[in-house]
């Protein structure tokens, strides 16, 4: 069709600056991005992103949405294959890739102090992308304890904060390396007191 | 001594500047505090913050270590009174109580974020603050591994992660309340698979 779509224009402006958002990310530190940075990269008027977006932090946010294609469509699901500790492994050694990834690193760094210092970026946070993880985590260890895998008893809210902080932690703070070596062990030694114990024990 | 003293002058000035940032980060975010700002309140010239300091970030760890006292003196320890559930939850609590303080939350909010984005501050971070600590966590962990309180084969580093990054994650990611019931909670849930098991097991 040769008529113009208003929509369709819209959402390829939409992307147009989410992507330079990412582009850019790569080249300057978020601290250093600006609005009119953005604009001229993605080819729209400063105005369009001031027209869709409150500020920077909500521009981010959209563009890691994008980037981690949890913006729409079916919630997030983690590996079942009946076996914890092999589907733990491939899960966080998968995340530990991203961590690692220079094209994902910077804008979940950006995205992570701008949760850290703004509230209302915080709850959306919460909302589109950690809650329904979360759930995904919840969900999987559950579905481990109806197989007899974890303890009956075990509080999976503190159980997912024990088996994923440590590896989003040791990025944030670069404190060390982020490997393959260090998810075993932390997969190890998480599991080991969650799995359910010998009847006499 | 009624002679002036060059370096008591100067290390009444450098308190000075150090006070001046912790007492305007409880007024302005970090983002909007400015070299300037500091040398106002401080009741000194600019040209001696940059003379004792590189950057922002500098005078905020400076800040941080006056704050934590760790700045000199004896390393950290943590207590051993020969029960590890009751060492670990009192100690967590206590940090619980210091990251609920804005006191003290907002110049660690800010370290901790900038030493996400800035390589050279975490380097100096994890020698002077983090490498201490570690060593007294690993410490306490060590001693209940020698009660026989802890398995013999924990790895302790991966074991200090997996017991104080949770509580860390939460306070950045502002996700949930923290509160003693979840480091009630935290330790339980943690130590029940790093304790001795039953020879049976």
């Amino acid at each position: 069709m040769s008529t113009p779509d208003p929509a369709r224009r819209n959402e390829t402006s939409r992307r147009a600056v989410l992507v330079a958002t990412l582009d850019l990310l790569q080249e300057v530190p978020y601290a250093r991005l600006s609005i009119e940075g953005i604009a001229t990269r993605a080819g729209v008027g400063k105005q369009t992103i001031y027209r869709w977006w409150p500020s920077k932090a909500a521009v981010l946010f959209d563009a890691f949405l994008l980037l981690s294609e949890a913006g729409e469509g079916e919630a997030p699901m983690l590996p079942d294959t009946g076996d914890l500790r092999a589907d733990l492994t491939a899960v966080l050694r998968a995340t530990v890739a991203e961590l690692n990834d220079p094209r994902l690193a910077e804008p979940m760094r950006a995205l992570a102090t701008e949760v850290a210092h703004d509230e209302a970026l915080a709850a959306a946070y919460h909302e589109r992308l950690d809650a329904p993880l979360r759930e995904a985590k919840r969900a999987r260890l559950r579905s481990a304890q109806e197989a007899g895998e974890l303890s009956a008893d075990l509080d999976l809210d503190v159980a997912a904060d024990i088996i994923w902080g440590p590896v989003l932690n040791r990025w944030l703070q670069r404190s060390c390396p982020l490997n393959d070596e260090y998810v075993d062990a932390l997969v190890d030694t998480a599991l080991r007191g969650m799995q359910r114990r010998a009847e006499a024990s």
